[in-house]
């Protein structure tokens, strides 16, 4: 039996994961890995600034540490891949990051990438992931759909919002493909791929497809 | 029943179809999609040049309308992704290229990826390929084990080329990950990650794993 | 006696033909090679897709086969620069393109260039071009006219589309340098870099002169 | 009087401290701003992983929010400059990282920068990070001295082995600067210049310099 | 007692020259290098072209050769940098650019920077030498006041215009971190920071504080 | 009649002048524009530095403005393109730089050029022009012959050395294209790109052949 997909939301918000689970349930297969979705008990409940980013990353890893002799995989499920490269050098198993993936996986779609955050304050985190990552040719506009979180949970505000900078993105930024800058949204996901009229990548499932195919490649032999 | 990955070999080698067909093979699951790999009769033994690249467009589109039906994802086998945008136009399948996946499968394993070509030729259009997908940055080098098809049939000659330049790129040019350019050379991965000593990137598996992946979500309601 | 410059237009039109042979007409003289335009009987009315770009390569192949002999140099007359790189292999002579010198021309008359294309669907197959080429640290933006091509034929409206375009090019974009975005319209050069007050390229013209330059050079002795 | 510069270096190291402390003395003037260098008693003995540099994090933010109100800036040395971004959100001081003022500095001295780091895995990260800033450009290499903790403690053997790849960098990778690549190795800044022939860097003498700087600038009037 | 920093003012302007004695009085100290303000008698009123830049760098070699045997470093203040790379050869002291420093400063204060021109006609000359730096990863745009000499005497008017500006490059280009792209305009760094509410970098500041911090270190012994 | 071509040696060889006049001969014809060859006066015998390239700039224009009335356009024929953007500002003609159009036509003989130097010193130039230019990511390497003037008179040498770095710049660096860095050593050419084995662009060739289309274009009416 294969080992699982370890997907650790890094935030101690259930409905966070909930929703990630939703979103990667389609990848489950029979015979393949698991997917086992989780929250940290100790991160905070949004990760919205580098503090966020950088205090998470000891409790994914010491989670990891636990997971590690049983795992296939392991998938960081937030936008800002905290820890993606300590736990890299930490574990045996390979490790996938939702930015990383999900840029990535906007780069088979479409020329030039646009993001959509939640807080404008993520933007220059952003900015420099994707300097990090060598693709700012590639790259069209990052904007914020600035809604608080309290303010997320009007749900047609956030897809009117999300639509609205979807639109800005594609037509003043030239984007034709679109990035959700955030874990937990697969929700939006179609509505706003419809009302923009471009592809819209959702991060979670671009990173746990690709874990997934990781642990069945990996698992068999001879290659 | 969820409708197959079409791989198409755009070359008329068996042989090759034969290796891909084995090197994806584990990516099959029970409830996923088929995966369905086939040569194309009208192309060439094999794709050495620009002018085999751009002459195997015209029937990969045909086989692919054939197919469009039915499919749920296109991959394009040669490492020069012949007809890749083309075929994204013409179909309302996602197309995913392998060396397109390849290396951005790479960008995941390592900082600076390194390019094992069969033929000194194709490295100027490997780099122009590189440069349209933006990722100049993360590129290490791009050399060849400059062996003839004759010569490629001499497994232990090929390896053994493979190990000598897959070292140089890590040696010489600072890569940390490696891409196989070709398809059809599964059979040496595991053996050229285990000499050299950095990751080792097949591009069938890197683009069937994400067909795959798009295939069961795409294929789910709700997302 | 000097070996012509071969100038092909990759699509069926005469008209076009006619207009590129207008607009190269002063680079002819008395001692240079000739200047020979002609069309390609099998190529598609207009060159509009990724599909017609690679579509076109074989009979490109075919034809300049044909003038090999003969050839000085060739010029592919289509702003995508089809088969380029297939007639580079095959060809002894020097093969130019007209996007390619089209490009490289503007980057000597402005630090940005902005590129005026017909349809939108140019536009992703401009940037992986440009991408390729290396130089989007020069690229300013790529919009189109969005004119269908019953509506090409109004001259007027045309050209006032062009300027519109030119203008939100340079005051949006900063594009100090405006490259026209297709062979054939050439009338339009003049009248659209006085509207909008900056040189506007007209890529046949860069890459013919490029061409018969090389001829004269390669075709004296000594150097 | 002026509020001081602190130096926080992220490791426990009382010998590093030394070091960075009489590096930057020079930079201490009767009117200007002291200058406090300070280790962080839950640093590792040194930085080495990216789980080092993660990890420090935390303990950075609280040492700094601890000297905030009689802060004049920080300085974090550590050439990976854990905690930047996250203690520039946290802190009104402005806050330099030895790496980036390193790099930075090495921009004014020379065309491509080669860097000396101590180990071979932390070069990954530090490509990440130049990339981040966005000047791999400029960048020539990243080559480690490889030696361990224990082996740095022979000053000779450091030297020669930083002199060899100072060498490598300049004659195969085209380096005209050098940026030592960690802090706490100023004494052999000099012998190395001298040695190789072109300017090195040392970055937490760049850090303190633009620190002290800004210092007296803010606190001045009227600008 | 310490060489002093002599900034080279490259127009004849006294206005401008005491402006900058002004800007950067706050980075002199009783034991520190003095810091000498100059203008240069043959200079242009202003630096207004490619050809004032060109047209100085003669004047300024021989009036930094009559300086050189007393001098700590130059400073070259006009933010076309004119005879940078020229006087670093010529010079055994280290030679600072306001633009080239001004820059630098700003990738430590945000991910994109915007710049403020005075006329638009140097917004070519500005990206030709963020290009020859290597930094257009960083850059968000560079947008001209278009003030002409006589209404800069009109400072609310001037600030006014700069104002704008930086708006524009916060809210339309993303810019996070202006500077001030001439020299003398100290006097509207705080208002104009105020205003848009990002870190603005007056440049001649910025390279000072650099200069001095290198004199103080070179002339200590040891490093 | 056409109004000529001025080629201005920025040097005062006539030697140098002699070259480029049989260097660009071929480009002459009945019908075109003449193309009119010389040297500055007051020019350094060699232009060898920064210092020597920025101090012509001033005699440059003037000659260009006693030349203007007459000019169909203007070469700058020194490989520091010295003076051309200023004599892009003063003049109404069209003004092309060698190294600028010698790089621009390497770009369409090979993916990554290479450029051979005579002196050393001369490469962090021509790198800060490739980086103005935006084409780092298409260049290979910059190496030197490092002949001083004396030992250039000995022609066997010269293009032994040239030949050694040629292949160099070809076999370590990847280089498919190489530009003689200088002006002057047409040559040389045709033997340099029979031993080396790739094309060899000599850049007063460039440079003149794209400046005499220009003046027949810009010359013919109604485009």
């Amino acid at each position: 039996m294969a080992s699982p997909v370890y997907v650790i939301n890094p935030n101690s918000s259930q409905t966070v994961m909930a929703e990630i689970d939703k979103a990667v349930a389609p990848l489950r297969s029979a015979g393949g890995p698991g997917i086992v979705c989780l929250s940290l008990a100790e991160g905070p409940p949004g990760i919205q600034s580098q503090r966020d980013v950088d205090g998470v990353v000891t409790p994914i890893l010491r989670k990891a540490a636990d997971l590690e002799a049983n795992a296939g995989a392991f998938v960081i499920a937030c936008f800002s891949d905290p820890g993606l490269h300590a736990l890299r050098e930490q574990s045996r198993r390979r490790v996938f990051g939702i930015a990383e993936c999900g840029v990535l996986a906007a780069l088979t779609l479409g020329q030039r990438f646009g993001v959509i955050a939640i807080l404008p304050t993520s933007i220059p985190r952003h900015l420099r992931y994707f300097g990090a990552m060598g693709v700012m040719d590639r790259f069209a506009a990052d904007l914020s759909i600035s809604l608080g979180v309290a303010e997320l949970s009007d749900e047609d505000r956030t897809l009117t919002r999300m639509v609205e900078v979807g639109r800005t993105l594609k037509d003043m930024h030239g984007a034709d493909v679109l990035v959700m800058g955030c874990a937990g949204m697969a929700r939006y996901r179609a509505a706003l791929e419809g009302a923009v009229g471009i592809p819209v990548v959702e991060p979670t499932q671009a990173a746990v497809a690709m874990a997934v195919g990781h642990v069945r490649l990996s698992q068999a032999l001879a290659f």
